[in-house]
């Protein structure tokens, strides 16, 4: 990330006068109103709201941000956590001349990079916004990247509204920011009263928020009016000021603003001016006297220090060995930190369980811990992956289901981003459902692009945790809590769409298609198969997006049946991705998954209990066989 | 919910003596180490913290329960947030002579109803717990009903653990228990400083707790000495005379409190005493000098008024009328209101675009706002759902992925919640993926035993609303953005599990399911293969899960091809579903789906983009039969 940069002055811009920001603002404003009225569709009064407080920002030298170069590393960050109010965000990068009035008009229309919600198909967009609540998380994400990381000179600046203040994700962010100090994190909550379908819990009682985020440690400074560029102005040289708490501008705008018939009005939420009310509207805005250019401020010259890396060791696992898919992790990740020096860790005060303690120990520099707010985990680690580093981010697997908002948001920024969930399926076994993680196959299976890994030993283990770490993309393993015999050799290869046919024979007539600990039982019940005369291929599907369509089918191809056996629910895992390979075959599938309401007990009860365990296997085969055999016969 | 109910006084129990409140305490905390060790598992620490806080609340007068009637109206409701310390849970029905001490050795053995955290199997669990931070949500709900709908003396209480107050979902019930004035809720935080990896963020700063629940509205009562019985015991008298705020207790206490070799150390989270230390451990404890019962104080007398019911009419919609299935749900609420006088809703802070605000408008003491605090609105609605309420809980479909956590739990309380997601798919059009339910199906089918409908037009939704209304059990409804036609007559009946033929003929050559928005695409493309000659069957899936297994195999046994047409991503969508149910059948099926990355634009773009429009639908038809025609010629 090592970035040639020349040396700058903000002289200039800093200096900007009033009148001309006034002139900027005005210009926004028509272009609020004539692209969302042109796209008949977005939010124009919410964006109204917000006009001086960021054309102020980002015109007046607080923001620094090199337009020639968004990678550069000391850019500020600017995130719309309010991501409707896009109208804004475009006209911002028009007024500073990247964007052409003529694409402004394409605002929400096929194909065009400007969309309802800012996404990453936007050059200026930081992380794609629109599901509230998570952009403060995100710039949390960018701003540790920052300050522990990169030790740069940048600061994230998010833009909040007060609606989405309702969000526990953001109190997750607000006590975080704090607790790790984030002085290089200003947030301005866009008090405009409204939310969609009326006021919000606290109106214009900006002491309310005051109270309640002071309370959690940050500095806040109160704007009594959002639309006087004075106040503006202090507020955000008052921000910079700050040298260990986070910042919270709260200022009081009006919904609508510059509009008279829209100024703080209810029902227009969401509604763009209709087409013979535009000109009513831009009158009340005012005409510009001239074209008007902002120019944003460069950042300081910085150059990122390139991080040295190193060739892993092999993994040090003997056939037989006896060790729990979670503890391989945990070594991977510390095995691997030099070879990917971008590596970093973040857990949800459960890393004794997921094992990634181990790499906190051995790297407390790069692991970052996030207690038990997962949703926060999430959208931080799409910041610090934005900013380019590599997060793994681990809790029991059930948790993570705390965060699949945040998690299907991740691909709309390109975020590339490794979440591995631990203590997944019955096979946890005392503690009960709550703890078990019996969904996360289905929920991982519908990010887009997503890769869905579930190793059965420790080798797999390593070499899968190796192979996330350099795929380019999101992807999660599934790791075991208990103890399983390591299957394969050191020299084994697991690619990122494969899988492993461990028995085959001409005389195949079943095949067993496994993953995890279920892969263990389909290999006794090959066993046992076989002493009953039956022949039954298994198959480790240790990847199960994207999956092996070659292996699978020819299995079905060669044998009569396919029996899937997965510790998850049917719906959305092991199976339905096995049907969906073959969705054009006549082969019969099977699907043994956990179909009871799992219940407290040992291991082995629970798979015997569900119909996953190397007996009840044997007995589903045998059925199918006798019943074939006696239908063929 | 009406119950005959006795007289009864509370005189005797509420002047119980310290001396026996330590007795008891002290047999509570040698079952906490028996039972655990018994089991090999379990949280006996996080259980020895809370001892004194829980047996001076249900023993000394201030918890009114009748242990002969759970049902009671007037029943005070104690919920154990932190459910690992379900130990104590079970220990304190075993006081009071609810539990045999043989069934508290059964803890976490396999069938027992002592499950390693709480579940609807034991029957003094208020709600299912052991996911962390959902707790007070469901209290809250509880609180509410008894509040506002009820108007009952019971009062609800949330034994709540130090490290959970991390998770956002708490502040979201904080911030809305407050908003509510729910004096009736009473929290107990037991800081124990520790949680399960180490020291919990703020340690034994109750103060810092207390800022910050305070700055949201709540009475706070610092108790220095959690294990104090005096000082508990006027920490609950100041927090029952609270009239209109929430009440926090916040107390310190030693984590493994008892036994001197597990006191406020680390490293003994979730690990039960050694076999070989049990001994020490309850010498530590003390013995006790004879068997000891603890009195539960009995509820006032109360009786809930019988809500009176009556018959709704018939919905008045024509065919061909253009109505969004949002709209049909929001009119189905108001129709069924006297239908079903325990029908509630909650909205997320948009009920004027999921409709709910027509119910709310006409119903406001049954309407509650949750603003955008979508984990709290179903921990809520799951507390409201067993005080007998039927809670119909509503916002974007993609933003119910918020509470995935949430909503995985609510099978394990038996609650009866009822799901709507509205702008569901790509279909919602220029807003962009943010807000597309892309992952609401595959998200709900995994819930147990739940119900998934999807309806094309205003009568189905109508009457599949009724049937949520009807079924005991969780259920989704999803609905469209848009207008849509009308096509079923007024006494079209729509079971659960059902589905509907529309078009269909003896030269049938292939089906096309569809449910929502692409059954109109499907209705469109057979009229346009008609056209080419093909005839083509057509099946509204209105009902997901369960399927209709009977008609789509008779689909696949009569017609050469199936497509599935959804506006969702493939996985774990109506495609696998229906993959699912042809398992072992030979038809091919073809899942037509969202496959690219949405974008932002006009519904009709997004259709023909994800290949999902009645001309993609033709298209890839005739391919199909083309190609299979070459292949049979």
């Amino acid at each position: 990330m090592a970035v040639s940069s020349q040396a700058v002055s903000s002289q200039a811009s800093s200096h900007i006068e009033t009148t001309k920001l006034q002139q900027l603002a005005k210009q926004i404003r028509r272009w609020i109103v004539q692209s969302t009225s042109e796209a008949d569709s977005g939010h124009p009064t919410s964006s109204l709201s917000a006009v001086e407080l960021m054309t102020d920002l980002v015109f007046s030298g607080t923001f620094r941000y090199d337009v020639e170069n968004p990678e550069h590393p000391a850019n500020d960050r600017l995130i719309f956590s309010k991501g409707h109010a896009s109208p804004l965000f475009y006209a911002l990068w028009a007024a500073a001349g990247q964007v052409s009035e003529q694409e402004l008009m394409s605002y929400r229309t096929f194909g065009s990079k400007l969309e309802g919600h800012p996404t990453a198909r936007f050059r200026f967009t930081e992380a794609a916004t629109g599901s509230l609540g998570q952009g403060l998380s995100v710039g949390l994400g960018m701003a540790l990247a920052g300050k522990y990381l990169d030790h740069a000179s940048y600061r994230t600046f998010v833009l909040l509204g007060d609606s989405e203040m309702a969000e526990g994700s953001q109190w997750e962010a607000i006590q975080l920011a704090a607790h790790y100090k984030l002085n290089n994190l200003i947030a301005i909550l866009d008090v405009n009263r409204l939310g969609q379908r009326g006021p919000t819990m606290y109106g214009y009682d900006l002491e309310a928020y005051q109270q309640r985020i002071e309370a959690f440690g940050w500095k806040c400074i109160l704007v009594d009016d959002g639309h006087d560029h004075s106040q503006i102005r202090n507020a955000y040289a008052d921000a910079c000021q700050s040298t260990d708490q986070p910042v919270m501008i709260i200022a009081r705008t009006i919904k609508g603003k510059g509009v008279s018939f829209l100024e703080n009005q209810e029902g227009f939420h969401g509604k763009p001016v209709d087409k013979d009310r535009v000109d009513e509207a831009l009158s009340d805005i005012g005409e510009i006297d001239e074209p008007v250019h902002g120019e944003i401020a460069k950042p300081k010259e910085m150059q990122l220090k390139p991080l040295e890396s190193d060739e892993a060791e092999k993994p040090q696992y003997k056939i037989g060995d006896e060790i729990a898919t979670r503890d391989a992790y945990g070594n991977a990740l510390c095995r691997l930190a030099m070879t990917y020096p971008e590596l970093i860790a973040l857990d949800g005060e459960v890393c004794n369980s997921t094992r990634s303690k181990q790499f906190r120990d051995d790297y407390p520099d790069r692991f970052f811990e996030m207690f038990i707010a997962e949703q926060n985990m999430v959208g931080a680690a799409t910041g610090l992956a934005l900013r380019g580093k590599l997060p793994f981010v681990s809790t029991f697997a059930a948790f993570l289901t705390r965060s699949f908002d945040q998690i299907r948001m991740t691909p709309y920024s390109n975020a590339n981003v490794k979440f591995v969930g631990s203590h997944c399926g019955v096979s946890i076994g005392q503690d009960g459902p709550s703890q078990m993680g019996l969904e996360d196959i289905a929920m991982f299976r519908t990010i887009q692009d997503g890769v869905v890994l579930y190793p059965c030993d420790a080798i797999s283990t390593e070499a899968l945790v190796e192979a996330m770490a350099e795929h380019p993309g999101i992807a999660y393993l599934r790791t075991t809590r208990g103890d399983t015999p390591v299957i394969y050799d050191i020299d084994e290869t697991f690619p990122i769409g494969g899988s492993k046919v461990l028995r085959h024979s001409d005389e195949d007539q079943v095949t067993l298609i496994a993953a995890g600990i279920t892969l263990h039982e389909a290999l006794r019940a090959h066993q046992q198969l076989k002493e009953h005369g039956i022949a039954a291929r298994v198959i480790d599907l240790y990847c199960i997006k994207p999956l092996d369509h070659a292996t699978v089918r020819q299995a079905a191809d060669q044998t009569k049946v396919i029996f899937t056996i997965e510790d998850h629910f049917p719906e959305g895992g092991i199976g339905e991705a096995v049907l969906t390979s073959l969705s054009d075959h006549a082969t019969p599938v099977n699907c043994l998954a956990v179909r009871k309401q799992p219940l407290s007990g040992s291991p082995d009860k629970q798979l015997d209990m569900q119909g996953i365990s190397a007996a009840a296997i044997v007995d589903a085969v045998q059925r199918f066989v006798n019943h074939d055999s006696g239908a063929s016969a």
